[in-house]
């Protein structure tokens, strides 16, 4: 039988493509160079260029969360460890990110010299060991080893939604290897039938049993696409339904039975209620973190829980370690004893908190009215992403409309994320509308890689509060210190400045009319939009406020 | 006896100063604002807030190369990370820096809970883990052993001239503990006095008996603040001396012995002969890379070479682990026999090279022409940074005037270094002039530090070369490739919209009059100088030139 052949490179690039990737991100180095000239070359592939690697990280990031996958190349010791941040967040989030090292050829790494890009020392696996702490599998390629690893890896990236690590040295990308002969078998969780069928029982008993069941769904639902049978699921119980604000969107908000974003003690009082008054709850893909529960004031009775995670699940305080999300979602709708939702006695979310008909004033915009005004602009199906400041507070209480996506990061929470992880949503489809709230003073931490979006010619919405500095740190601590301030940019004059083309616009907004007007001409335009409205600076959204009070406890300030 | 207390931070403070900090560097995050109260609330420090965490790292890398020594404060997880790329860099060309970890409060930790700033997985040992890679110590304090940790450390990063880490949970910076009692033992390498008598004989006996011996003397002098030995060793040897480009500036290149840069076999013809030609080859804190040496074609017989560093030595390739270069450099003065440099036949770097003439033409800039007009700018006292790309190779051809500071970053060549690396410099100096040479690819990856130079009302003088892309990159490999390629920025106008005084005033320039008169008013200004040239995407100094290809060889491609 003929056996083609193609090099190292062109492998990882195919079966990159076969797993979904269209783009790469990434920042040239000498050590990439040759791996760069295979991805120019490869048919439905596209390099996108960054200003910088952490830049490119959360751009890989942001792109992962709309297309399923990303990847991220860099070159080696300065190049990775500026993306190495990104990676955390991809790890601790869960974004399959695959990152890419271009390094130095092996017999140079092998010979142990003092090359540039080291550390001088002779050794060159320093940021291996580093990237060990922040991906989920790792390898460094050898002619001998490169399709079975670089197979390995993947699977691994896919099945755990985590970042792998592939180092890539110079002289291994031009190497010939056998050609895949199959696509890559992309592996999913699955159950054991014994745990599973034993977990269902238990779990529809007490589910069917209950007066006041509740569904709690969060993010992993998102990571591993389950959002269908999530749905069909909530449909077919009839039970309320309610998110954290980490998976805010893992249902649509305007479903009958979506109550709202559950935040343990600072959540609204009927989704507090209704959650923590349940005789069963059914935590579907949720991780309980300071952030997304008030500073963990949630309560959430052990013994009322049904905890289900994408590869096992609890109930009753015991774990079973080999059943799947996917398997239990699907069972669970078939066993559930349907109730009619009239008979939940819902207060939905949507008939609760819509802001249809917010009329602006011209009044100064402040916190209060600000989120309600830029709700009644979002439409069916936008991408909507909050920077972890006062704009992920003020977002998560909005009302999504349908098929919208939110993309923010609680989690981690690392400041500047959004605007690059803008250039990866709207690179991943360029469709739909993208719509950015970010802060000015996490707009300064990433501020070139808006010329990576105007470059590229995408067209977003980024609007940019300018509240003079770091206003999520002046709401834990130091409200008025000197070093919660930053310096004042001409922020709305930035887009033409980082770039040549006419890509964009430019609006100011300090009060309602202002920001209804700008919001009315972003509409219009076929064109990057910038809307930097002004704010006071302590005015801060409700939930951040309260938040700020309980991170400054639990630093024991 | 009465003892005085004083807080964890406090104390951490005072030692701080003791050793010289006047400045600390860092972005605030909620779990260090506790400690940046104290930083600001203590005398005779200031806080630097920087616009990220990763410029910060360069920004104290430059305040320790003129400070001597710099410290550094970012929040956990998320912004050390950031930062962990700034500090391999100072890892790896010895400087040291203090890096302050503000995390979260001891039994948060203890309990392993999921809170923001973490992989989400209750482990907190993650980024210690990492920084032990690029730090020569590492601790985390508790109320128990602060004090002797803080000495510790501290004492390590002297020592070693390397980074340390130290992680400052949000509740220990307040608890009291016993104020210093004596400040803080500076240690310094010392010398075994047998092996010191030994190695001085074997080294005055070779150094005497040759007839062309040699200096080589780079940037381990500069770390270790010897110059003054050096030069009085230089001075009583009468030997001619180079330095590499690394530690460009080890020894005034106005002196009459000094005759030039050795970089192997891409050196000045003369500088090459003298110094692969010399029967005695005196290595003064010197470590051969590859992007010093012309990709390792240097020539030093090991026979005739005698190599010092600060902590050990070698001849007739024997390693004397116990003999340090400040008693070596002391002896040897005493030791050697004078000779008249008459008799040297020394060609001076500075009557070879000089650019006092220069006549600038009204011809577009060029490469070859660039970096002698420049040259011919420069004053005594000036402190020259060049970016690791075409300004690193033009400016090393450069002849620095007497008592000048050159700062580069050759060995980890992290492009985007220098203009925070500014900020840190100029910040230690306001005095001294900072001129700064920087290509457009590298300034785009940390444009924002610009304003925080500017928000210090800071006046370097910051030249940037627009040659349209990764020009470093082009010479090693791909010419015309689109991955090559950058956004272009309307660049001079960049200072003004990222301020909102006037603190700046921006230029640019084409040719050579319009370069001349731009550096004539920068003379005259009181504010930040900010001048564009540009220059010929493919028009490179042929040092740089001749490495790429080395370079590209050295990759395999």
């Amino acid at each position: 039988m003929h056996s083609t052949t193609c090099t190292v490179g062109d492998y990882l690039l195919l079966r990159l493509k076969e797993m979904g990737v269209k783009h790469i991100f990434g920042v040239p180095g000498d050590f990439n160079l040759g791996f760069l000239d295979q991805i120019e070359a490869m048919d439905h592939l596209e390099w996108i260029g960054n200003c910088n690697e952490l830049n490119a990280a959360y751009a890989a990031d942001g792109y992962a969360r709309i297309n399923g996958i990303a990847a991220l190349v860099t070159t080696f010791g300065v190049g990775e460890l500026s993306a190495i941040n990104g990676i955390a967040g991809s790890y601790a989030e869960q974004l399959p990110v695959v990152k890419i090292t271009g390094s130095p050829a092996t017999n140079v790494a092998n010979s142990g010299a003092y090359v540039h890009h080291t550390l001088g020392d002779g050794d060159f696996t320093h940021f291996n060991k580093m990237f060990k702490e922040v991906t989920v599998a790792q390898t460094t390629l050898t002619e001998e080893n490169a399709a079975e690893e670089i197979d390995r890896v993947l699977q691994e990236c896919w099945l755990y939604k985590r970042p792998v690590y592939i180092n890539l040295p110079s002289d291994i990308s031009y190497k010939k290897i056998e050609a895949p002969k199959s696509p890559l078998h992309l592996p999913e969780f699955t159950s054991e039938t014994g745990q599973l069928n034993t977990f269902l029982k238990l779990a529809l008993q007490k589910i069917n049993q209950a007066k006041f069941p509740v569904i709690l769904a969060d993010y992993e639902v998102n990571r591993y696409q389950l959002n269908e049978k999530l749905k069909a699921f909530v449909n077919q119980s009839g039970f309320p339904v309610a998110s954290l604000s980490m998976g805010k969107g893992v249902i649509d908000e305007t479903h009958p039975q979506f109550i709202g974003v559950y935040t343990g003690s600072l959540s609204d009082p009927y989704v507090r209620s209704r959650i923590e008054d349940a005789d069963c709850i059914l935590s579907i893909g949720v991780k309980l973190t300071d952030s997304l529960t008030g500073g963990f004031t949630h309560q959430l009775d052990e013994d009322k829980l049904i905890e289900i995670h994408p590869s096992y699940a609890k109930i009753n305080q015991e774990t079973f370690d080999k059943v799947s999300m996917s398997d239990l979602l699907e069972l669970l709708t078939e066993g559930v004893e349907p109730r009619d939702i009239d008979t939940q006695n819902i207060q939905p979310f949507c008939r609760r908190e819509t802001a249809d008909e917010f009329v602006p004033t011209d009044k100064p915009l402040t916190q209060e009215r600000f989120w309600k005004q830029l709700n009644s602009f979002l439409n069916k199906e936008d991408v909507l992403l909050a920077e972890q400041g006062t704009a992920f507070f003020g977002t998560s209480q909005m009302v999504l409309p349908e098929k919208s996506t939110f993309i923010g990061q609680p989690l981690w929470g690392s400041i500047g994320y959004t605007l690059p992880s803008l250039l990866g949503t709207q690179i991943a489809d360029p469709n739909r509308r993208n719509i950015l709230v970010i802060g000015d003073g996490s707009f300064q931490l990433t501020a070139q890689e808006l010329s990576t979006i105007l470059k590229n010619q995408l067209k977003p919405i980024i609007i940019l509060i300018n509240n003079d500095g770091y206003v999520v740190e002046r709401a834990i601590h130091g409200p008025n210190e000197k070093y919660n301030d930053i310096n004042m940019w001409k922020y709305s004059r930035l887009p033409e400045v980082l770039d040549m083309g006419e890509n964009s616009i430019s609006m100011v907004a300090a009060n309602e009319k202002e920001f209804a007007d700008a919001l009315h001409l972003a509409d219009s335009q076929d064109k990057l939009v910038f809307i930097e409205v002004t704010m006071e600076r302590l005015d801060v959204p409700e939930l951040l406020d309260a938040l700020g009070k309980v991170f400054a406890k639990q630093n024991a300030y």
